[in-house]
């Protein structure tokens, strides 16, 4: 049942939760917290080089009806991202410079959005980062209510209020409020077991020692051959 | 966190809710809840003709991977469909006749999945229905876990265990499980409200009148013209 | 310039040629007329088995807005195909069985549209044939003009009001209304040709014969090798 | 290095095990041959219903370009199945009712290609079956060479002349000449196998008990829980 | 009906208005006309960072075939555009250096085209903009006419020669050439009017208070919540 | 048939012919052999600018399983390119920053996958080059053997180990080591031949007289024509 609401509180992570998040970047994040999380990779920075991390707040949209933004800014912190799902397929620009310059004042870091935006070039020059389904110039109407601040999917992705998403080069990935501290901790260790296989690897040494994947590979069958013409023999 | 678990107990609708929801179809239900829930129009029957609701008992499985299918059957109540989804864009062919004899000897109607099926010609013979994404052969493995009756979210829709799954050939709509009712009943005022208007459409008379649209069209500016001569004048 | 209108009175082609136009189906109408006015091929018809030939009431519409409907179907004659543009990409369910008997009563033919339409199984049963993009049930509101009855796009296609729409299970052709009949008379010389040649063609002949194409392939420098063996010598 | 040729003279698999892989099907054809050969999901049947087998004779066409197909007809054998790849990714429709009557007049089976096809409600109503990425009339010329059976790539899939095809409702697989009769020994062995299990699954015995998978998923980690209120504790 | 023609001599908008035009870019100039004439959003610019405007010289070319390009620039003059629609779905590399050299040398400002083109990394360092479908080095023939300098429909757009073609990071837009002046005077006042909007909410303003919405969205029914847990109360 | 294998040596061309195919570019190479080995147009480039050749170490690997990689990455001698083709539709990110150190530390050039990577900032630091179907951080796991160094297919393109990669902005081909003296013998004709071409294009000649291309325009029946206004005539 979808009653349109705008809701104005949400609980937030702690601010040095979120950023040890995002410095950890999609890819391990979404290793921590066990493989999911993640949106469907069509999502694609509008410009690249940006990795950003914050709450999100979410917006329920109809197709080609931007309404809830202009809602849903209102009630941002500094800090939060948008996050919007729409309740159908939709490449529509729903997000420009305009849009772009009031969440800017108010401290909005980013945008992630299933449908479309447009104005990209301002938006790399004024370095709002947003990632989306499509660019594309096609306006909006302000006809439809949708909702601010309730769960959403968006990109095939479940998104509560106030869940931090992580996003960069490589998607955009969303972090259960409650379990952010777990999963920084769980990425962490992830980030130092790495350092010293990363330095191992720079050296020359392989993953099948490193991981000591030669017994397993021979157990399940692997068959080294000297030459491909010993393939049919 | 994903923590693999598969739960055996889930909340279920009153069965005499769920029929009554599935008589109405998709659109139906999809308009009476407020034009949420539907799945993404890539999901298609396997076979036409088949109009199903039931409870859903999910599954959250990994990309190629439908071990999780086996651990849901057998928590599966008469009446139930099971509904898949996956961490990644997957389209394998995660089921076939074996399993679908397996879900129809325990009382399953029908299978989602955000993925491939395979023995499609079986399927049909057999009226076991499908909505899925592919039809692809491609096998699948046993190794990576998965959960069964966790909230997923399949082909954009947010689905939790015991929400009511309805499909038919213009796809699959989800219905949370504390509206059904409510739902329902919308569903049914919205049927009665439709069958004065079928039969006065069927003798002639034009939606512009039925539903008084004239006036509105007018004041938003919508000018008649004898022909499109008169357009540029 | 979009400026909303409604046009009432569009010229229509004679009904033999309309008529004589849809027997050929789509695939002989495209050759005769020089290879071109076909819609993408993603245009599928909703059931199959139908093959449809009338007069286009043109529609451009707004993304997820079906108003302009109910308009066009008041301006329909007996015979006439609506055939509906949207001005950005879409899936939504324009049109269902509501419309679709609104759309029977009135003598409309069928229907063409480059987003969705829903109640498929009603459609049918109905016997109303459509083609479309999608079939999705998301439902579609009333809240911005497009027009009716001005030269639209289409699925890729250039459609004037009146210009002669051929459906069938191959796709969706547009003829331009001032060629019709030239093109009625290419398309029924071509029908003529292929006759002789189907005949020759089920009776064992070759095309490489029937087409005299062994000189020009062999001038082209096609080589036949006995065995593949004998390619890289 | 492409130089266009057509070869006469391709080796056959024998006709029993041609026909025991067909009555197989493509799923089982496929797992039989160690899960590879299959073509894209994407390649579907014109009409539905239709399951054969045959030897491949291979067209490699350019985009637009469907003279090899009469080149093609002429060195085919009764039996034979067309495989169609083209050097580009393209739609047209390249094959129609005039080359299926050759075609049939032939003895050939079928025809797979990568490309478009028009004129289905013939070919279903002739009854020869075709499986393709796309449906279109869009025709196409008969200007650029290509090449008859040399090795292709069709749809994602390596096809050789003379390997044999099988191609059903769950898609197009192929096999190995040299292996062929490999490949039906372990698909046979796959049925028998699978004769007792889908009795046993008929009679309601679960997968979870049959594969003995109870153990490993136990020792992979899975945690059976009452109720989901029971999964953040 | 298709015969193939060159025409010589086509209208051309004022070169200020061209100016103009490009200098608002592509989603003002869109709105600016009453939001039509967007091309689709899968057109993107082979390398970022231009934007253009320019007089339409039209291409309808079949698929795989790049002979119409040739034809086109010689009548092309300092200040055009060339736009390349395709009759059927293709992905060929229609255009490369050397073809961009050629414009470049009469003076052409870029290309649009709903096909692939090829030797990107050329066309960036020489700074000859093309909005594209696809880069693919697949090259054409030149073997069946198309037509230059008639009407066409380019990736959704119909476009006629002479017409004002607008391209940025965007996507691409098309003004007719007799209302190019009207759009620009529309252009203008859009731009005008938010540049006291962007100063307002640069400074942290609402949008919900510069335009007055909160009274409509009062009225659509959209209730604030303090807290989500309100929500099924 | 696919046995799972690794095969330790392959022949590999002279460095000299794979730098030589290397300075041409995919769109040159391609058109040297005859207009094929190309793969599919959706492969590209994860970061802008690069340009590589090298011989290819094949991996045949199932869907979101890397473990081949490791395999391969022992299998590699500098100068080499890991290409990797998958048994199913995937987008998973099957390779990041430490199997990118990895390859670097043994002189592998790049990575051409059909399937997903991530971790694509550091790629791009890093300066590892990489073609892909996707970037998507989804992890893979380690669990079915596949092969590496067969013969395979990646997207759309045969790739046997130890044919020459070429890789650049415009894509990805293949050439046939035994062919690749041959293919680089062609390309430097067309290359010779291009300057003087260039040159004359650069000076605003024209295609059409420098190819000779009226007489054979106007026997293919162009009509030049003043203006659109005489196309009816």
């Amino acid at each position: 049942m979808h009653k349109p609401v705008a809701v104005r509180n949400i609980p937030r992570a702690d601010q040095s939760v979120i950023d040890e998040l995002g410095s950890m970047g999609v890819a391990t994040v979404h290793e921590a917290q066990g493989r999911v999380g993640l949106m469907k990779p069509y999502m694609r920075p509008v410009y690249e080089g940006e990795r950003i991390a914050g709450s999100a707040v979410t917006i329920l949209a109809q197709p080609g009806d931007n309404w809830m933004v202009h809602v849903a800014i209102e009630l941002c912190q500094p800090g939060d991202i948008i996050v919007a799902g729409i309740t159908a397929d939709c490449t529509d620009g729903f997000f420009g410079d305009l849009l772009a310059h009031s969440c800017q004042a108010r401290g909005v870091k980013g945008l992630v959005i299933d449908a479309g935006v447009r104005d990209t070039l301002d938006l790399k020059e004024m370095g709002f980062p947003v990632w989306s389904k499509a660019i594309h110039s096609k306006g909006t109407v302000k006809e439809t209510l949708g909702s601010v601040n309730i769960p959403i999917v968006c990109a095939g992705a479940q998104v509560n209020p106030g869940d931090i998403i992580v996003a960069d080069g490589d998607g955009v990935c969303v972090v259960e409020r409650q379990h952010a501290e777990t999963v920084r901790d769980k990425g962490k260790a992830r980030e130092e077991a790495e350092v010293a296989k990363r330095e191992r690897l720079q050296n020359g040494e392989l993953g099948l020692d490193i991981y000591n994947m030669r017994p397993r590979l021979e157990e399940a069958g692997l068959v080294y051959l000297d030459s491909l013409d010993d393939l049919d023999k």
